[in-house]
């Protein structure tokens, strides 16, 4: 909003695209899609390319990604019916824990109408406790997922950059 | 979630809270509150407390709040039918902005199980250009919200704590 | 709607109540409590009261409720942030199957805003095939709960009230 | 359920067809999407083909339509990130009032997961009174959408059809 606010995101520094369609309730009272209902969206976006391309086993997979923080600033409305795609990439690959980003855009446009973050922990679907990615889940990510410097830039420093394979969350930490 | 990870958010912190009931499908496939639902709460604690206080008149008001900046960090899992509270605080008034800063937490638990924060921007309704904040509204929240230096403390710097009335947010910023 | 229409349901048909507050984003674009948010409401209700009594162990229970089929009629608009409540009864109790009845007040108004209803076929929470509803879950309802003739009435006839304990849902009939 | 129970709708039985991408929330504690959802995929499905064929005009338009009534029945479970198409026709088409019959069927399946409908009220979005369809609406409607006898059958009677253009819906009926 300042000077200091950053540019929105455009769709280069995005490589891999995943469609969504809104839906009657994501507007809000406003008559625009409600803030929260964004991160509904990086979940799907993200969680549906884990689970197609066979990282991520919802139901029996031993491996479950945790939340453990999560941000997302906006730049424009959107509305339903409008078709939005979801850019996705990986912006940091820790021993147990990555850092998606993903933005949000109308069909047609190049800048992001909203983008934001989520930093998954992986741990044991019955512990709950924090284990190392997959290898394969690694390779997948560090192949064919787009990484590059967060939109978030430097500035927000390590504190939005957890390292959570350094630490030990709750046992409960909420998926 | 390292060194540098900040404790939860304790009680003592809020002076308001909002009781909040988790309902069923908060819970997601892990058995837990989905991380978005956190957003949820916030935007009905801190809206419900501004409806009542006759600041924000959803229907007709001339002045509505606009999005621009979420965040949130997730300490511990919660469950449907869990009974929580939101403490809720101001931890900036700008002259058309303010940024709310709400923690979740379980009935009788003194941390919070997730702490968060959105930034609105004060507009006109039919235009959607930033308006000053009514001198009530100001009044109200200078005198009766808590006021605390923000959970996510000095390092996240400016750019998660935007100056809105100094800039143009396009006239479809998100509600 | 027509002369057939029958009344709102009133208070004094229900026996047991659950508070229920709105949220932000039960409201949708035309300021008014979506008509899908209702539902949202009944399984809130139904299911806490069941998981509070000791019945219905969400997490790890061995028999678990899917739903078969849910009717809903709407009278008069709510919003955010109203408070509601929802009066519970069960209509009829099968040998694996109950149908719970809901209606949702407004805070001190004794006519219905909305009346509806679900169906729970009880199953085995890993086979997902019908079992035989637990006598303690029996007991519970046929003492505590009231029953009464439902609002819907004999005209909709058998197929609302489909008799699931002599059929076969398919074993991923969905909760 | 019962021999009265009637077999789920098949895909002939529609003309027009909508995609819906299930998203992650979708999902409950139980894994599969919750019977709630389909409503929101009724309300998505119809109201995305109302206003792309510029019948809908959501922000501004004269004419909103409220609903009186929704009911569905759950055949089969799907779940997230299953891709599902909604099946869309008009059951009954009266003065002020639309039938909207829907079913889901998972991707390539013939067969629908779940079937409902909803009842539109169609009201002036001012005063909130019913007023006549729109001939360009009526006219849409019967030309391109398919009518067919409703899969709830004749048995469910006229309860479930009501005839709201010969009544007055409360100013204030729900969206």
């Amino acid at each position: 909003m300042s000077a200091e606010r950053q540019a929105p995101a455009r769709r280069a520094a995005f490589n891999q695209f995943e469609p969504i369609e809104t839906r009657w309730a994501d507007n809000d009272v406003y008559g625009h899609v409600n803030n929260v209902v964004y991160y509904g969206f990086f979940d799907t976006a993200v969680n549906r390319r884990l689970a197609r391309a066979g990282l991520l086993d919802i139901e029996h997979g031993e491996t479950i990604g945790l939340v453990v923080e999560t941000g997302c600033r906006y730049h424009a409305a959107t509305a339903f019916p409008d078709q939005l795609e979801a850019g996705v990439r990986v912006a940091r690959i820790g021993s147990s824990s990555v850092r998606y980003e993903i933005a949000i855009f109308k069909h047609g446009e190049d800048t992001a109408a909203a983008e934001g973050f989520f930093v998954h922990v992986y741990v044991d679907r019955q512990t709950r406790r924090p284990k190392p990615l997959p290898e394969q889940w690694r390779a997948e990510l560090e192949a064919g997922w787009s990484r590059q410097a967060t939109a978030w830039g430097p500035a927000v420093g390590p504190r939005l950059r957890p390292s959570p394979e350094t630490s030990r969350p709750r046992q409960d930490s909420p998926a």
